[in-house]
């Protein structure tokens, strides 16, 4: 096992009466708070009745249209409307592009210069504005770690801000609150969280066995609990454990003390800072791409992974491509298109692409012959 | 799922830098320290001089002396120390004991009353003074978790004391520094862990996979490195993985939106409140007892253990009285004694015992025919 430490001083309040905690926990900050949220679907499912039910006797100032992939542009607007207003606290209600939308927010609110220089020079913000969360989709796990990937759509710039501490102090996890959501934000969810366990797993063995099995338990949450869902969106079992999925996928937990990954990660951030994809509809289409091109390097991990949650007998490279291909028709299975060509996306920028990353990404950092290989079989 | 909240915010530090770190982050909360700890084995095994020279820089008192099931009669002492002393931060360098008990001070060091009180009458207190760990033995958890179980010598009561905020600030976790323990502890550590796991696992089944599958993760892991470490006991992954299953077992984690039991540690708190028995070892006899007591009630999480960790392909109750077997056979295999009367224990107390648990232990309260029987069968 790697050195590590481990610290998330988040308060998770899971399950149906969470929503009913909002007042109770809003209130060890004070009375202000700045309420953000995404496009007004909120509105539609009666999420923001029963939060604005919570604030009542708050004094609070909204923001709404953080849009998916949050952008600086717009941040840029709620972080003087927090410079103005000075709130105790501010609770974010939607999924992972509101809540790091609104971690920049919380940081940026408290520092003199532009927003996007604390996303491009990694500035650390001692006392951001505290962020608190009401969860609305189970993906990126932002309701439970201290990142937050900023779009910078002028300059066609995805970057994750990772500096600052900013902890949601609390989060509320109601799984009811995810009963609406459209057929393909519960794939790309699900795609979402899968991914982010495959970024801390598949990589060389250092005989972590916990982190191991930890990982292994949640992917095969999500291969069981995925299909549920979209079968049955109101099946209350199969969304909770989805969202508790997507909390402990990228909590720190599972990644203490392994080596990591993150290129595919890293090479979907390129196509959505070009693109309008969503996070987990690239990834679904980056990954398997991805582990044709590194399975030889991480072998005796992929046979762990094609043994262990895809029932493979086989052993070796031909346990690996099989555990490939099971993954690939896992994500088709969830309704996810499975080529860049499915949105449109073409090679024009794929150059630009890789000098941006080529040597940054990767347990073993990937060339640009890699990363071009790569997404050449995204097309 | 059940409903939960989940918050636990102690630093762990982990790893072969992890004692480097000892001033650091202990320079945090100021320059007074109290240093408990145990027997005095930290003296011989190099330990203490590693931790004193990270202190140089502090004004530091020492309290030595906690013993295995910590009494309430040595706390106090320790108690009037840190009222006259006032330190910014106490770090307790040891196993469970030392840390229980050290919570108990922290505590009550900022109580007018006696330490008892707090334990007796579950008085929480806003302000204990901070407390730090190294941590020295695989086993209670007390690491990052806020509880202490505390046993009053006179009064034959031993008890856990939860309710006070005593989450370690945070905890230094070398697995190095659990090489020197002689066998019977890493054996009773094991024991101990593998308990916690069942305590949060064999219970009705909620359909909360991602408790089960990690609980399970710990379970296998225990399997896997406890016989190692007693084979090899300088294996440093073996070690590690111990350590971190002792972390991961009891931070409510694993608890956290799932029925508990926790009769087999009511049982055994009774045991070691009498005889000074190691806590590891009561569990390693009550364990087996209790589960042919209570198997059909909770049958088919008994089956899922017996399928998952022990590879039983029998069904049923088949299934469930072969797990138990399994469990049984390998708290032996560690070198624990299986039987009271191998410590000369008999059935003296065991009506005291009875009357103080019967209604108010397990996941369906226990009555007294049902633990008496349990009690009988552990001699």
């Amino acid at each position: 096992m790697l050195d590590f430490t481990f610290h998330n001083p988040t308060t998770i309040v899971f399950g149906k009466t969470a929503m009913d905690q909002i007042a109770a926990y809003s209130s060890r900050y004070g009375k202000k708070i700045v309420l953000t949220y995404g496009g007004g679907s909120i509105k539609k499912n009666g999420i923001y009745d029963k939060v604005k039910a919570q604030l009542a006797r708050f004094e609070v100032c909204e923001f709404g249209g953080i849009a998916p992939n949050p952008r600086v542009e717009t941040l840029r607007k709620c972080v003087e409307l927090c410079k103005e207003f000075q709130p105790d606290l501010i609770l974010a209600v939607g999924g992972g592009s509101t809540i790091d939308g609104s971690k920049l927010i919380s940081a940026a609110a408290r520092y003199d210069g532009d927003a996007w220089d604390l996303v491009i020079n990694q500035i650390r913000i001692e006392n951001p504005i505290p962020l608190a969360t009401v969860l609305t989709l189970s993906a990126t796990g932002s309701e439970m770690n201290p990142g937050a990937v900023i779009t910078n759509w002028t300059e066609n710039i995805k970057l994750a801000y990772l500096v600052s501490d900013c902890y949601p102090v609390f989060s509320i996890l109601d799984p009811q609150n995810t009963f609406s959501l459209p057929q393909d934000q519960t794939a790309y969810g699900t795609v979402d969280i899968f991914s982010h366990v495959l970024e801390q797993y598949l990589n060389q063995d250092v005989h972590a066995p916990i982190q191991d099995r930890f990982a292994e338990g949640i992917l095969l949450t999500l291969i069981e609990n995925g299909p549920i869902a979209l079968k049955n969106p109101n099946d209350y079992d199969a969304r909770a454990n989805l969202m508790w999925a997507s909390t402990l996928a990228l909590n720190k937990l599972i990644g203490a003390g392994v080596p990591q990954d993150w290129a595919t990660h890293g090479i979907e951030h390129q196509l959505s800072a070009f693109y309008d994809i969503p996070h987990g509809a690239g990834l679904a289409i980056v990954t398997p791409r991805w582990m044709d091109e590194v399975y030889p390097t991480k072998l005796a991990k992929f046979v762990q992974y094609g043994q262990r949650i895809w029932g493979i007998e086989a052993a070796g490279e031909q346990c690996a491509r099989l555990a490939r291909q099971k993954t690939f028709d896992f994500f088709q299975s969830l309704g996810v298109r499975m080529h860049l060509k499915d949105w449109n996306i073409d090679s024009t920028h794929f150059s630009v692409m890789v000098e941006r990353t080529a040597g940054k990404i990767g347990e073993t950092p990937l060339n640009k012959d890699q990363i071009l290989r790569i997404l050449d079989a995204c097309l």
